[in-house]
């Protein structure tokens, strides 16, 4: 698949907020479908599915099978690869201390306002 | 603006591959708009100017105009908020380092076949 199929496909993906809520809930430890409409009150479980289906299609979800359950896990790498992208390896550590700052002085505005 | 509404724009802006190619063009150093017209062959000055547009609103292309020109730079911070959301600053190394990895693989996959 090309970079540009790729990215359309992840795109796509992120650009709906249930599913950027479904990957916030799989971030630190995967979780089973069930699991995930119980933390999705008012959608139903196939709407659920759906969503998934498409985090899956984008490299986004990667599904393991244990007897009836179905795990979702979050693969974070086509995530690394948008950094990668348009930032590179070596402008990724400048931007993330860039960012450190600028959350610093955030905080900093905070405190004396 | 909420963090949804900023990734809404963000992802929107993100899903289309003209969008995508303008970022890959100002990545090393900013273009004016005369300069992407020429780069993007096949594509009016008015349809540009309307990406370029979606681009700033996402906070990815950040105009600095001098006299007349209107010079085109790529903000990477929203890419790093990105990475942040699912990753996390102590994460987003060991992704990095597997990212690497991979590469390395795939580049050894690519010599002994």
């Amino acid at each position: 698949m090309s970079i540009e199929k790729k990215h359309d496909l992840l795109f796509k993906a992120l650009g709906h907020r249930m599913r950027r809520e479904i990957l916030d809930l799989i971030k630190d430890a995967p979780k089973t479908t069930g699991m995930l409409c119980e933390a999705l009150p008012g959608h139903d479980r196939c709407t659920v599915m759906q969503h998934l289906g498409v985090l899956e299609k984008a490299g986004l979800v990667v599904v393991e099978r244990r007897g009836r359950e179905r795990w979702n896990h979050l693969d974070a790498l086509p995530i690394c690869e948008i950094q990668e992208r348009w930032i590179g390896p070596y402008a990724a550590h400048a931007a993330d201390m860039l960012n450190r700052l600028k959350h610093s002085l955030d905080e900093e505005e905070k405190l004396t306002s």
